[in-house]
């Protein structure tokens, strides 16, 4: 039976691993730091994945996932963030050269919903809305059974979906997206203003303030935190009803750090979804929790793409 | 080779067709009024259906367009607009009975979508976002050259996707929908609204007043009428960026009456939607055009949803 290896490029770990088919266990696993600061980039990826081919198995294709922005048409990585030896890079081509085997490539946030999917809270289910709440906003859709990837590979980027035309600068620089709302820094950038504003709380005014700080003074009773989280759950609320009347899945996810909070983000988010949805038939048996799949997320989802793309 | 026989259900015509493959020209047509007012509905349908059979060809299957909300899944009719008597109504399954034939029922927002790609403009995309805006404000949505329909067959009701969590109510009821900005209802509210206040115009404060109207007065340099339509196109560019981002298509198609008013409408939409595409790669080779189908797009896209289902 043919081996799939997986690998994920993250900003500072890269890792792989091979998989025979039906087995959720890797046959091998490794994992190096992703030193992207220093050159031969390549190099370390090439050798993590060497260290993983399995002996004497045919091996069917290599599934990678790393940070968009990136092409899955052309396995080209345009603008990996903090990693510029990978910007403009044909990583899908040289690693096929490499290793003599086909290679698939998609965005993490893309390959954590088609693990949760494949392997995860959403096994089952046909139509798979993944969010990654965390230091950015990202999705992963699954419709019909086939990962959401669109013209250019750029669909599913739901943390940039638009739910207040007036509102704060995200940082890709436009306005208002779900982002600039929901994510760990836009928590605490709310949290920074209101106290420039005179607002009374526990929490000091320090630019490294962050989302985990705010969540326990939240849990100490800090209504500055808890109004904070409050607000974040509300626009969460929001971009998900617009999710649902376009995608219409049977299950949302939500994982990535900033999800792990419980009740703080997600009692706000649930009232405000029920006031937006604008048809009671979207919440009929939909299913909303929480991610399964842990680190290895990325590279159970790199092998689901290798493994979809090959038809096994 | 198996014909195709499509139906489509409108609020004042019900229409039918049989189709032979490869052949946009129908083999037999015919169009009768709905009098939705008077009983009898399914026997005035099986009776328009019957009239289109072709003699001694095999039949493989019908195809049914209807306004929504209905259940794709299961071949019911929720809650179609002044059609009463189709509420809650198993359609579907009561052609299939009668008529002894598969059927497949969608929307008819979706259909018209499916006829744009496989028939107009759409023809050679694999992904393609149509958008009609008249009386409402509908999408259907192409993506891997599939029919995007979701879980309750309730997808693509771009209407409603929330522009500005703060903005004007919805026919639907809920805040800030698309609909409630860039249908003609909406233009006109909007107007009526601004000579409630006093602004000055050539238009007269009748609750009457149409989106054709401010056309024409828009057309000699009212600057309201302008206004009204600048501010739908803007907060249609706010929309479709949100649509780009979410399902990342090479086509958008613009259908509906309001559409056809031309740049009145679509030099504030580009405009708008320069200024929110988050990433220009969007935008490479994104085709912008208007539906080239007329009335029957929604028989033509009953019929391709038959031909999809059944795999021909």
């Amino acid at each position: 039976m043919p081996t799939i290896v997986a690998v994920d490029i993250g900003g500072t770990h890269m890792r792989a691993a091979s998989y025979s088919p039906d087995d959720v266990k890797p046959i091998k696993y490794q994992r190096i730091r992703t030193l992207a600061s220093e050159p031969g980039g390549f190099e370390r990826l090439t050798g993590v994945i060497e260290a993983v081919l399995p002996l004497g198995e045919s091996v069917a294709g290599i599934g990678i996932g790393s940070p968009g922005p990136l092409d899955p048409h052309t396995g080209y990585l345009l603008a990996p963030p903090n990693n510029p030896q990978f910007h403009n890079f044909p990583l899908g081509e040289k690693l096929s050269n490499h290793f003599g085997l086909q290679t698939f490539l998609d965005n993490d946030a893309n390959l954590a919903g088609l693990a949760e999917y494949r392997f995860g809270a959403g096994k089952g289910h046909s139509n798979v809305l993944y969010l990654t709440i965390s230091t950015g906003v990202g999705g992963g859709v699954i419709l019909a059974d086939k990962l959401l990837q669109g013209h250019h590979g750029l669909a599913a980027e739901l943390g940039h979906i638009i739910v207040d035309p007036n509102g704060p600068l995200c940082p890709c620089g436009f306005a208002g997206h779900l982002e600039a709302y929901s994510s760990g820094p836009a928590i605490a950038k709310y949290v920074l203003g209101e106290l420039g504003s005179g607002t009374k709380s526990v929490l000091k005014r320090d630019v490294n303030l962050s989302a985990k700080e705010i969540a326990e003074a939240a849990h100490q009773g800090d209504e500055l935190a808890i109004k904070a989280y409050q607000r974040a759950g509300e626009y969460l609320g929001i971009g998900v009803a617009t999710m649902l009347h376009s995608f219409d899945p049977s299950i949302v996810i939500f994982g990535g750090g900033v999800s792990q909070v419980g009740n703080l983000l997600f009692d706000s988010f649930h009232v405000s979804l029920k006031k937006r949805v604008f048809h009671p038939r979207y919440l009929e048996d939909l299913v909303i929790t929480t991610a399964q799949l842990g680190d290895d997320a990325g590279l159970l989802g790199a092998r689901a793409l290798a493994e979809m793309k090959l038809g096994l």
